[in-house]
């Protein structure tokens, strides 16, 4: 891929060459990136860090009593990692809940099939129980008639397809945040998935779903991958097959929790902000090690190795631990309504898992490419290449480059991601502590030299930004 | 590896030089037994067969519905692969059930526990709660005072191994049978142990545990290995760590299961056996499909392609599918009364997963030794070496072998056989068709040529077998 990629390089230089500073970076500062960096690729406190969160708070649902114990462990290390300050600030949401959940295949195949309702579905209201019709896809859904599915159990078998960039995902997970609309659209009484993830273990994958307006919600949830291989294949049988499930899952009330901000306080624009962070919320069933225990404890880590040198960055430094990504970046866009995004010159979050940095992608003015370029070539040792044109920022990101700010992706190998996201298996286990001092070095020195920048990064085009969740009165710093 | 077993096969036939039969097999024996070990290895039936159990019955827990169903489907599937007949014999045993099962860290740590039963304990009547004491193995266990635990929950950490022949499993399992009765002579409310598997994912692994006479039976089981790991972390802190546990299981009356056994009657000695087979029952928590949907589907195969030569063996071969081995060879022991086993000539039992084979092992008399080097030398060509002086017998072999039955093991590559071991991810999807294909030829093979051998085998010296369990009124063959 040398060949290719050089070739895109040349392409961006010339591209950008007519407005390029010659040196966005001091000299001073380059140092400091290569050092920052060096020390970190060395060894790191992100394991220390994940290792903590995931064992002491353990699973960060929103709206739970661990949501809270995650807020008040993160503030904690914060300030035990050297912050200049932490910032809280409230994030209210719909309170989902999920209780017991159940479901089995009814005679002549009796047997317990393991599954997991998809976060925001509706509940049971006791077991019901129907026959299942299977479809190969989203689409095959779709095209169900109205009213083809009374009283049936709509089943999406697609299988999500394993690469490095994850890319298998988008085409897979509409099963998951829609189906259940075309599944009520057609008369079904629940709909079932197979599961948005690429292993074969007997875990279910949960994420989130929306009903859309004036549809009547029906359940929704997803089996694991060898219950759906089952399913299939007793269906394939061509004999009815009849399914019990029994989901005991719903909204209930608000809750109010928080974005958790480390600040490093700039020497010379302490008003200007370069963003990193994760994800302090996970989900349920494992104990968010990857998703995201990893980005909170590699960017933590990264903060606290820049709070820790002589001399504070140009810019201020935020390291956001946000809140409730997962049920639909609830605290992302309560802090781009609460904060001046005018004034947060670029973002970069790290939630795709535990996996090594191979690639920086960067989404910024073109006049801002050489600086950009002057990252990646601190980058390269990492084993880290420049991919112009393609990629885009972390999910937290998105409602602040809604509104303007560049982003930048530090694009994570995510083969296995897949394997264990949204499942109980997302464990401390699954991640490689050596991986993760990789990515601290790349987060360091990505945050600092971006702080440091002479000039910036321009401002990306608004986008009209996705409805806003409800914003708790009195949002903003605390 | 080769010189040494060059050195033990040459020590081999110098001991049994002076009794060994020039010619163990007739020719055209031996071409047969090639002819069909070549056209099981081009393609076998045994992955349709584990498919058609554990897609249409699943997990088939001893004194369940599924056990029955169990029963029929073998019986049916014996006569459809045109045994000559089939035969049912009654297994009794105490019915041991499992209820919901559940564990969780209590505050400051609360989150919950992947948990099981362990097949036999008693239920905790309710939750319990106590602080965890751990110990780094069962020896360490033993040395806990008389008392010292009062009012805890002892917890065995040990850690198994990975071999190929799954030889880490002798040293780590005595925790899971017999554990519970070193707990509770310290005083211990309950025993938890680390899971004895060597899987990172988040399945407990049940499997059978006793309790010893005049001992107070307390709750006994398994944590995931994830688990196991993030209680031992917390540990680690120094810090009182506490778990409530809640497990509704116990034994509930009898229930009557059949071992069911699909016979080839010999052409000249219809009254003497040759045993293969595997175990029907499996344990709830998957769906059997490598412990031992494999072994019943691998050793029926081979039975049905002997079923269908032109020719009947010398002898007859029983390809038995044993009830309840996983709750203490129950079927096996029962077999062992209930049959007349000095006319059973040898006895193979597929049991350990879904590995190619690439030993031969046995257990004969030496004079028998040119035979199994006969036999040896036609599964060379499948991988398959000679291993003299090794091994022992599949576990539903054993009460056989006690009263003097020579054995042969086909033994298997188990390198991947506990990670999936009684855990809920035994599913089909862990069985390599190909792999399957291999030990039905090796079956297929070794049961022909065993059938067919001009003398025999010998006897093995009795020993005294465990303690029979119940044995049902009118047991025999119905």
């Amino acid at each position: 891929m040398t060949t290719p990629r050089a070739a895109l390089l040349s392409l961006a230089l010339a591209v950008v060459a007519p407005v390029a500073q010659a040196t966005p970076f001091d000299a001073d500062s380059l140092a400091t990136a290569r050092a920052l960096r060096d020390a970190a690729a060395a060894g790191s406190g992100a394991y220390a860090i994940v290792e903590s969160l995931t064992s002491e708070v353990g699973p960060r649902m929103p709206g739970t009593d661990a949501d809270a114990r995650g807020v008040a462990w993160a503030e904690a290390k914060f300030r035990a990692l050297g912050y200049d300050r932490v910032l809280l600030q409230p994030v209210t949401f719909p309170n989902w809940k999920r209780g017991a959940e159940r479901a089995e295949l009814l005679p002549p195949f009796a047997q317990p099939l393991h599954v997991t309702a998809l976060g925001g579905s509706v509940g049971t209201d006791g077991a019901i129980e129907g026959e299942v019709v299977e479809f190969a896809d989203l689409a095959a859904l779709r095209a169900a008639h109205a009213g083809s599915l009374e009283g049936k159990i709509a089943y999406v078998a697609h299988r999500m397809e394993r690469f490095r960039d994850g890319s298998g995902y988008g085409p897979a997970v509409a099963a998951r945040s829609e189906g259940a609309n075309d599944a009520s659209r057609a008369g079904a009484i629940a709909l079932l998935i197979r599961s948005i993830g690429t292993d074969s273990h007997r875990f279910p994958h949960t994420g989130n779903m929306r009903y859309q307006d004036g549809v009547k919600p029906v359940p929704a949830a997803a089996l694991s991958n060898p219950d759906a291989d089952q399913l299939s294949r007793l269906l394939s049988r061509g004999v009815p097959v009849r399914v019990r499930l029994d989901l005991d899952v719903g909204f209930d009330g608000e809750y109010t929790s928080h974005n958790v901000i480390g600040e490093i306080i700039g020497r010379e624009k302490p008003d200007e902000f370069v963003v990193i962070g994760g994800h302090l919320d996970s989900w349920d069933l494992g104990t968010g090690a990857i998703d995201d225990g990893a980005g909170i404890g590699i960017t933590m880590d990264a903060g606290a190795r820049i709070a820790a040198l002589p001399t504070r960055p140009r810019r201020s430094i935020r390291v956001i631990a946000f809140a409730n990504e997962e049920q639909g970046l609830i605290g992302a866009k309560q802090y781009a309504v609460a904060n001046d995004i005018d004034r947060h010159l670029i973002g970069a979050e790290s939630d795709f898992g535990a996996g090594r940095i191979y690639a920086l992608r960067a989404g910024v003015d073109p006049a801002a490419w050489p600086a950009v370029i002057a990252i990646a070539e601190v980058l390269v040792p990492l084993g880290i290449g420049l991919e112009p044109g393609v990629g885009g920022p972390g999910p937290d990101i998105i409602p602040l480059r809604d509104r303007g700010m560049p982003w930048a992706q530090l694009a994570q190998d995510g083969t296995d991601y897949f394997d264990y996201h949204h499942t109980a298996d997302d464990t401390l286990d699954k991640i490689d502590p050596k991986a993760l001092d990789q990515q601290v070095a790349a987060y360091a020195a990505f945050a600092w030299l971006a702080a440091e920048l002479k000039g910036d990064f321009g401002r990306l085009p608004p986008r009209t930004p996705a409805p806003n969740p409800p914003v708790a009165s009195g949002s903003g710093t605390r």
